[in-house]
């Protein structure tokens, strides 16, 4: 019940912080920067988040997991992405289209994997992965 | 105002939404089948909505942007995807993580770009693409 209100607010607050990027880096080099942004630094919370254990261990699960879930998720988004990119394609920018997709693609996993490397590094106890 | 209010309330539910379909689905596969779903539905949705001009012509604003940004933006998630294919990876699971990430990827444009298509044959004005 606490786990699924705290997801609530914090979904609203990540929903909104991702708008609010959004309107501080208006589109005028027709490169969607803001996206690639929330996603990456996205990417990198999340993967710290649920991996830092011996320092989210000591936090409410709610607060966790409505950080997580709640709020990094629905700070990132999939969507605009996957839409952005189709605009691109469609208007024949094949070469920001790619860049697009590959600067997102790889540099989320990139983020995901410093993430995880510096949470289990410093901020976890030597537990194995599930 | 009204718009930044209804992205709000729209990131509520989206957000809440992904977590209740993540729930409904628990990962027993090893595949995120909840995530890949959540994705693609969103990258259609998204679409559509953002070339159904005919129809949404008539909406106010707040709610086509609210819907679209806060709504659709919230229940899809870059992060979860990113940090899942990075947990597969580190787990050695290769043909898992390629097939979950090819899915998400090729499916999301094709999702993408079938919403764009529908918007424009049925519900769209004959205007020109910004």
């Amino acid at each position: 019940m606490a786990k699924g209100f705290s997801i609530m607010i914090f979904a609203f607050i990540g929903g909104s912080s991702r708008y609010l990027v959004g309107q501080a880096m208006p589109a005028t080099t027709g490169f969607p920067w803001a996206t690639l942004l929330i996603n990456l630094v996205g990417c990198g919370v999340l993967a710290w988040l649920s991996h830092a254990k011996r320092l989210t261990a000591h936090w409410p699960e709610a607060v966790t997991i409505g950080l997580g879930v709640g709020g990094v998720g629905a700070f990132t988004t999939f969507s605009t992405f996957s839409v952005e990119t189709v605009r691109l394609l469609n208007g024949q920018h094949w070469g920001i289209a790619a860049a697009y997709l590959s600067a997102t693609l790889l540099g989320g996993l990139l983020c995901s994997w410093l993430g995880v490397w510096t949470a289990r590094r410093w901020w976890t106890f030597r537990v194995e992965e599930e």
